[in-house]
């Protein structure tokens, strides 16, 4: 089924990695705490600790960079055998907060988009990350103007997003949503009948990762860049 | 000024403390946090760090149990000069998931006034906590179903509340506020010309108390129950 943009009321931005640069600063921390538990594991070691305890923890400390740092304080006590110094701990809190206050770097063609789109549909910022995270982000990267509002999402389900659609009272048809990951961003609408675009970014987190089998049969569009997205509104 | 009870279309509720019991979580948490720091320092003494940690921490942390978590692990740090067991540091990361994981404790008249408002208002969860735990506290309260949805403000002051108006796409006047918190739930509103109701929970965080001066020639109502909100509306 082709995207009906004439019905097209709402358009949802995924954030992270849509938007702006985000995977990036996860993957660079990772490479951090490797480093700093290199005298207890192996990289890769430290790397499947780390996913597992942060999946563990996920139905009580959900997504975003607080959660993160929590799961990689578990993972230095634990793969120490509870030994690891208070510095590194330390050193662990900072790697979280210089995350929080990274600069926001906008990825090709961001603005252009926005700017068109803006003038005729409703833009909101749908996001499952924490909200003042993403407020500042928004903020900082100058383009507050062109969003109605920010909707954050506990998670990205089928029915986040129904629930998300019922509030903005409008049907799946009107509503569309571009984002990076197929798993969040993309099949939970084509599985309601909402429309959606795919502009993968270069790195995925591994629990974004979908199989062949999931994705299979089902029906949307996907961009190299989101520049792109300014073709298709022509 | 009176509250124009038939001007009101949306009725926002705080959560915590307002709904169920919330604060007297963190002061039990506190006290644990004390008996595991005692050989550092004197109860006083952390729990003065605790709070000058939070407020340090609040503009990159924000609200919620993750935070005050991240924040617990750094006081223990710094009281202990760096010399904190590993083993303290996990007694202090279960502290927090403890605390997402408490059962959903409703204060009194709770359910009986959102059955009732809801039959003649549009009503929201308004609150500054994680959205993920204040969605599993609903869920747990058995009061989804009076809830239109939940809003997340990344904070309470007049600017949250004005931007919040706007996407509900309503006038000040058309807006009550109900909570405990008269720096949160009750002053921005009545600064901004929407209305607010009072109901005072036994405990308040340090960082929510207000001086006299700022609720020097505020209306605002002050209710001793949430029950008592049914004789306002009849």
């Amino acid at each position: 089924m082709e995207i009906n943009y004439k019905k097209i009321k709402v358009i949802g931005f995924d954030a992270d990695d849509t938007l702006w640069v985000n995977e990036t600063y996860f993957r660079e921390a990772e490479l951090e705490i490797q480093k700093l538990l290199s005298v207890y594991e192996t990289p890769n070691q430290i790397d499947q600790e780390l996913f597992k305890v942060e999946i563990r923890n996920l139905p009580i400390y959900g997504y975003g960079i607080k959660a993160f740092t929590l799961s990689m304080v578990e993972v230095a006590l634990e793969l120490s055998n509870y030994n690891v110094p208070n510095k590194t701990i330390e050193a662990i809190l900072n790697i979280g907060k210089n995350m929080l206050e990274k600069p926001v770097e906008l990825l090709d063609g961001v603005e252009e988009v926005l700017k068109k789109l803006s003038k005729n549909y409703r833009l909101i910022l749908a996001t499952k990350g924490d909200l003042l995270d993403q407020e500042r982000k928004l903020k900082k990267s100058g383009l507050t103007d062109y969003f109605h509002h920010i909707e954050v999402l506990s998670d990205k389900q089928e029915a986040n997003y129904s629930k998300l659609l019922n509030h903005l009272d409008i049907k799946p048809s009107e509503f569309l949503m571009i984002g990076n990951s197929l798993k969040s961003d993309v099949l939970p609408l084509v599985n309601i009948k909402a429309n959606a675009i795919h502009v993968p970014f270069h790195t995925t987190w591994a629990h974004e990762e979908v199989t062949e089998k999931e994705t299979n049969g089902k029906t949307y569009k996907t961009l190299h860049s989101l520049r792109e997205v300014l073709e298709l509104f022509n």
